[in-house]
C-alpha cells in the first residue's frame, strides 16, 4: 500500500473540500463548515478548486469534475471515510438525563424570546447547543452546586442552567435589557429565587459585588481580539481563585490562527490553563445571512442562497485558574463599534 | 426545581467522585480515571471521602456509603446520568475505513514488538488509540499526501500511518535501537520505501537534513516540563513553516494545570496557535504498576492491585503554526535523568 511521488500538492483546505465532495454534491454552506478554516481560507480554496475545474457550481451546488474525481482517487482520498461519531456528531457527550428533559422545556421558552439583533452581534446558538454546554459544564464538575457567572446571554445558557436545577446560584449580565427582562420574567414566573439578571455593558468595571464570587463562567463574546480579552477579564475577576473555571465559545470561521494564539496567549496571562478545546462543539441558527450582506456571502465565488445548515460553529474551550485571577483591565474600556468588529470579521455586519 | 442553600461545600474532584460511586462500585483505577485531575487531587479527594465516611472500601473497591449516597442525593448528583457518548467514549472519532482494517493488521504486527523499558519512560498506548491518532488525523486533513515526522515511537504509529497508505513519507526517530530496527525490519518485509527510522537522542540538535522538511509531526514525549518543550522544539524545527501542524499527548495525571499553563507558553512561543485539545483521547496499556511500585500505586490510600482498566488516559493536543517555526533549542542540551523525570511524576519510576 505504499504511494510515493505525488504529482500534484495539495494544502490542507483543498482536500478536505475535495474529500466532502467525494461523498456527493455540496452547498456553500457545507463547503464552509467541511473546510475547518477561517473563511477567507476555505474560500481561497474553493476559488482555487473552481479555477482548476475540479469542482463545478450546478446552480445550487458543487459538484466534483471529472478531473476533480481522478485527483481524489490519485490522493488516495477516497478511501478516507468520515471518521466522525455520528451519535454525538463528533463533541463526545450526547444529553442524558435530566439534560435531555431540559432541552424539551427550553424549547418552549425560547420561541418567546428576544429577536436577534446585530446591534450587539447577537446570534443564536441552537437550543441543543446550549444545553450541550451544560452537559459538557457537568460532566467536567463545574455544574452541580457551583456559582455561575454568564456574561452575555442572548442564548439564554442561565434559563437552562436553571431548569436543571443543579447549579447553586446563576447570574447573567447582558448588555440588551430585552434579555435580562425576559430572563427576569422568567426567574419571577418559575419562582427561581437563585436567578439573578442585570443590564451590564462589558467596557464598564465588574460591578464590586460580583468579584470574587463565583466558581464557573460562561461566555460567548464577540470576535475581536481586544473585546474576546475584555470579556474574559471581566468573568475573571468575578471568579474565585486557583480551581475555578471558565467556559467560551470561540470560531475559527472568523479568526486566523494568528488571532487565535494571541487570545490563548492572553488567557494564560488571565492566570488560566487551557484544558479542554472542543472543536465544532457550538452550532449557531443565523438567518438571512444573504438577505442582510453578510460578508461571508457577499464574498462568496457564486451566487449563493440562504444557508441550508448550521454552517458557523464554534469551539468550545474551559479554562481552569492555575493560579490568583489576574485581570488585564479593571477600569471603564472604550472600543466602541470595535468591540464587534476587525477585518477578519465575515459573520458580524459593520455599520 | 430551584435548588438554593446547600449546607455542605464540595470540591470538583470529590463530586466527581462521589457521582461516579453513585454508579457503583469503583476500583481505585476506575476512581483515578473518573476524578479528571492531577493524580495528587485525586488521591486528595479520596482521601477526604474516606475520613469523612462517605465512602468505604471493601477490600477491592471503593463503595458509596449511605452518609455518601446521602450527600449525592441533596447534591443533586444522584440526577446527573454520564453525558460522555458511548458509541466514541467522548473521542468524538470513531474508526471507519480504512482505519478499522488498519487496526486489525497493527494488531497482529504489535504481538513481535520490542518490551517497553522503564529506561526511556516508554508505555504504550493501545493499538486502537494508536490507530484513532491517524483517524484525527485524517480528519483534519494532516495524513493524506502529508510528509509525517514521529519524534519517540514505542507506539508505533509510523508502522499505522505506513499501514493506512496515505502519507507521503514517514519519519521515525527514537532513542531506542530496539525500536529502530524493528520498525525498519517492518518497512523491509512490506516493501515500504517512503518509512525511516533513524535513532536520535532528543538531546542532540536536530538533523540538518531533517529541518524545514516536514508537514505534520505526532509526538507522546515525556511528562516533565523541559523534557516536553525540548521534544516540541526539536519537531517544531522540522516543520516546512506557517499552516504545518503537530500533535502530541500530554497527561493531566502527572502534571498540574499550573505546569500545562508554562508548557501552553511555550507552546505559543514557538509559533504555534492551539487548534484542538480532546481529553482522554489517548489509553496507555500499563503493566505491573504495582510490582513495579510505581508512585501512583504506592500513594494510595488502601493496598491496591494491578489495574484493570486503562486508567492512564491523555490529551490530544492539534498545534498549528500561526507563523514561522521559533525553535526553543538549537544545540545539544543535557537533561540526563531530569528530562523523565520531576515532582509531580507519578507513573515514571525514578532512578
Amino acid at each position: 500500500m505504499s504511494r510515493t511521488g505525488y504529482v500534484v500538492e495539495v494544502h490542507r483546505t483543498d482536500a478536505l473540500l475535495l474529500r466532502a465532495l467525494y461523498g456527493g454534491s455540496k452547498s456553500y454552506w457545507e463547503l464552509m463548515r467541511e473546510g475547518q478554516a477561517q473563511t477567507y481560507q476555505v474560500l481561497k480554496a474553493l476559488q482555487t478548486l473552481l479555477e482548476r475545474e475540479l469542482v463545478t457550481y450546478d446552480g445550487d451546488r458543487f459538484v466534483l469534475s471529472e478531473a476533480g474525481r481522478r485527483q481524489v482517487e490519485s490522493l488516495g482520498l477516497d478511501r478516507v471515510a468520515e471518521q466522525r461519531c455520528e451519535t454525538c456528531a463528533g463533541r463526545g457527550i450526547v444529553l442524558q438525563p435530566p439534560f435531555d428533559r431540559v432541552l424539551e422545556t427550553f424549547q418552549k421558552i425560547v420561541t418567546m424570546r428576544p429577536k436577534a439583533t446585530p446591534d450587539f452581534d447577537q446570534g443564536y446558538v441552537t437550543p441543543e447547543t446550549t444545553v450541550l454546554r451544560l452537559a459538557l459544564m457537568a460532566q467536567r464538575g463545574d455544574l452541580v452546586g457551583r456559582d455561575l457567572l454568564l456574561l452575555g446571554d442572548d442564548d439564554l445558557t442561565g434559563i437552562a442552567a436553571a431548569l436543571t436545577g443543579l447549579p447553586r446560584r446563576i447570574f447573567v449580565l447582558d448588555v440588551d435589557e430585552r434579555i435580562v427582562g425576559f430572563i427576569r420574567d422568567v426567574a419571577r414566573d418559575r419562582g427561581w429565587d437563585n436567578v439573578h439578571a442585570e443590564v451590564y455593558d462589558v467596557q464598564d468595571p465588574l460591578p464590586e459585588n460580583l468579584r470574587g464570587q463565583f466558581d464557573v463562567f460562561f461566555t460567548d463574546p464577540v470576535e475581536t481580539l481586544r473585546g474576546i480579552l475584555l470579556f474574559l477579564s471581566r468573568c475573571t475577576e468575578a471568579l474565585r481563585g486557583p480551581g475555578s473555571a471558565g467556559y467560551f465559545g470561540l470560531s475559527y470561521l472568523e479568526a486566523s490562527w494568528k488571532k487565535w494564539r494571541d487570545i490563548q496567549r492572553g488567557i494564560l496571562d488571565l492566570g488560566f490553563a487551557i484544558t479542554d478545546m472542543l472543536g465544532a462543539f457550538q452550532e449557531y441558527q443565523l438567518e438571512n445571512i444573504v438577505a442582510q450582506g453578510y460578508p461571508v456571502a457577499r464574498m462568496a465565488p457564486v451566487a449563493v442562497k440562504e444557508p441550508d445548515i448550521s454552517f458557523y460553529v464554534s469551539t468550545v474551550y474551559r479554562l481552569e485558574l492555575a493560579e490568583e485571577p489576574r485581570p488585564l483591565f479593571t477600569g471603564r474600556v472604550e472600543l466602541g463599534r470595535d468591540l464587534y468588529y476587525d477585518d477578519e470579521a465575515c459573520v458580524t455586519l459593520p455599520r
